[in-house]
């Protein structure tokens, strides 16, 4: 429980009904995606970049722990109070403060939903790219701090790559702007891209300026089934190897169709390997030959059925199983660990095989979903928390996953961040004078150590 | 003159033959392609990441400068050693180490010519986008360090966007690698965006890992001609309002365009106040429609001739002019300054007329070259360095360029840095917190600061 000063001062920052203390609120915020729950000492949801200075004065002069928070989304427990003091929760800075048609830019405060955005401005034929399997709650203020992924990452790139500027404030309380409304800016070290994928821990933003690309003008979305899913990887491989890049391409196998088809009944046969979900847009001349050619790859490498939809609502309803598939799956078991490991593409398919060596020698129930386009995988791991032998052969089972991955020169985090989930890898990857390098900006942003602590750079400290 | 007892050290790493002292060796590299000279102590061409490293620990010891150079092709002094010391000179270490066709990248030493790294790459159909002016002597470690922009930053971005990976040197000799072979990597912070940009400040960049795109199949170069050169800004504003975006959209004005008749003969009317040249690129049928349209705009816009090349050799001579305006140009005065401000594309047409004003009231002649569809504008100032009171008013005359492109949400610098040409300008973009932060970075990686010392955050300390 904090200190009666320090709630009174937040209260008189955002007002009383802002700053939660009860314990039905704190347990809310105790969770977000990944398994574990540490009980913050108090919820503050902050609705303007001056209130958010204010509250990290405060925090400051009492060396109180302030963890932010977005829609809570996050897989990595990036958002969790390890060491309790205040959530800040910026769902209250949710506006759209601006879409300039002229530049195709967006500036936003951080609450604002993603998907939200999206449909904003693509009243206005523009385009924001970045789609995160759960953009329909995910803000964009989580969405840089962890440089949120997702699935056009193959064609379009992540979040970092729309980032033109953003307001951040300083653990001190100091409120700074980095970057400008355009897209070229080499004024300075590129604070912009630094504080994308922080993770919460170097500083909060409260603005973002976002770039957007003109809405493509056609889409197709082809569903292609294979009785092997070797036939599956090798499709993908030689797509990007002929040079076509898809918006998405989408690798679901056997354990996932299952799930899906209990969960939505699309009519996925249950004894196919793998679906492969690939989008292709651009021109429409440009969409309509892909789209053949792809077809054409899927059915040399042996797919059993392809389809090609033209019509945008048979596209959403393809793409809304796609993004059921976490939730379909993850009710199979009371426990659901996602993995992010990604190698390079031409790996895909040694890796798919890997994961499934792995799952079967360590007896241990996973079921693979991948951006498969660029080589990130997301193996899901189903389990027991409370069975502690099971949870031994999950932790050597994603060990080796992420070993097999660095093996082939790949991450261990494609998009999700590594949190406290994937904490005890970062050795593996990052060498002593990398990680040293790290701590060091994160002392230079935060040298009393109050911005997410016991975060990744510190876990488990 | 560097001690005896470090020149006895630095030739047993690299060799004598490889340790420059003479007074024309030294002389040679006192200049970039800013107007200022510095004589270093000593130049070294290091081989490889062991010499850098060793070089680096005898730097360190001795608290020697070392300031990296590629070819030396900077355009603000980036690559001079303002305190003396070492110049380190990366052009030996100049191999292509790997193109990987199946994953689509390339590692590189960095004394590697960029134009060279396109060529090769091009052969496997593969395509390396940014391009700079220079690309044709300036090096992949100078386009890291300064994340060089170029021709083609409208459509394909600038080099930040293309780097997977590094390996660093830092100023203790410690080498390291940053990001990995995979497009999505989130683990740790981006130190490879870090470095990108930051003007040999902060480490030296030993290696480089490039993303590549499967290379366009098609391309088509557009002329275009104008009276009256806000026709031909308005021209560059609808085509990105349209949503279409050209590989290139670059803007000549009537200095220019004298300078190139007078340089290379090209037929163009000395009577036009502007020259658009763009290019469109992508896949046959869409290239052929954009081109159209692009032709299109400008008819209607006001340009009084459009031609459309379709021969990659007729394409090459346009482009040819381009890369030599900047050649042609400065042969007309003694000194030429080149100034890189960039405002939001919308403001294009009244960042070029403010240019002309303030070329006319300051009495300063002043050319503009602009990478037009980004905002990237490159007013030439042409005068002679000789003239103090000519000088001042070129002083003013850039401070008020400055002033405009930050009036409008631009940056004082869109592709060439800051180096000392416009480390001056850095207070009027920057707040003092965010320079703060940047020297507190600085010191984290340089703590003895002896990297590229005098550089822009301490100059002209």
């Amino acid at each position: 429980m904090l200190n009666p000063e320090v709630l009174e001062k937040l209260g008189s920052i955002v007002g009383k009904e802002r700053v939660k203390t009860s314990k039905e609120d704190l347990l809310t915020y105790a969770y977000d995606a990944y398994v574990m729950e540490y009980l913050p000492e108090a919820v503050v949801f902050p609705k303007s970049t001056q209130e958010v200075s204010q509250i990290m004065k405060v925090a400051s002069a009492y060396k109180i722990p302030v963890t932010p928070r977005g829609a809570g989304s996050g897989l990595g427990g990036g958002s969790l109070a390890k060491r309790g003091g205040i959530i800040l929760c910026f769902t209250m800075m949710n506006r759209i403060l601006e879409v300039n048609t002229a530049n195709r830019y967006v500036v936003v405060e951080p609450g604002v939903v993603i998907s939200e955005l999206q449909k904003e401005v693509e009243k206005m034929n523009l385009f924001y790219p970045p789609d995160p399997g759960s953009a329909n709650v995910a803000t964009m203020g989580g969405a840089v701090q962890m440089n949120a992924g997702g699935m056009r990452g193959v064609k379009y790139g992540v979040t970092r790559d729309y980032l033109l500027g953003l307001e951040i404030v300083l653990p001190s309380g100091e409120a700074m702007n980095t970057g400008s409304l355009t897209a070229k800016d080499v004024t300075g070290y590129d604070l912009t891209r630094l504080i994308c994928g922080s993770e919460g821990t170097l500083a909060l933003v409260t603005k973002i300026i976002a770039r957007l690309l003109p809405k493509p003008k056609a889409r197709r979305t082809l569903q292609a089934i294979y009785n092997r899913i070797d036939d599956a990887g090798n499709t993908v491989a030689r797509i990007i190897e002929a040079g076509i890049i898809p918006a998405t391409l989408e690798l679901m196998d056997k354990m996932i169709i299952k799930a899906l088809e209990d969960f939505a009944k699309l009519g996925l046969p249950l004894d196919a390997e793998a679906v492969l979900l690939i989008d292709v847009d651009g021109d429409l001349e440009t969409v309509e030959k892909q789209a053949a050619l792809v077809a054409d790859f899927c059915k040399k490498q042996g797919a059993r059925d392809v389809r090609v939809s033209n019509s945008e609502k048979d596209n959403e309803q393809l793409w809304m199983a796609r993004r059921g598939a976490f939730g379909a799956v993850a009710r199979m078991r009371p426990t659901c660990v996602i993995e992010d490991a990604t190698v390079p593409v031409s790996y895909l398919t040694a890796a798919i095989k890997k994961v499934i060596e792995i799952s079967e020698r360590n007896r241990v129930q996973i079921a693979v979903l991948a951006h498969a386009g660029d080589g990130n995988l997301h193996p899901l791991i189903l389990c027991d928390q409370r069975d502690a032998e099971e949870m031994e052969r999950v932790e050597k089972a994603m060990g080796e996953i992420v070993d097999y991955a660095l093996s082939v020169g790949g991450t261990l985090s494609g998009e999700h961040g590594i949190g406290i989930a994937k904490a005890k890898y970062l050795p593996r990857q990052l060498s002593g004078t990398a990680l040293e390098m790290m701590r060091a900006i994160k002392k230079t942003f935060d040298p009393l150590g109050i911005l997410n602590p016991g975060s990744f750079l510190e876990y488990p400290a």
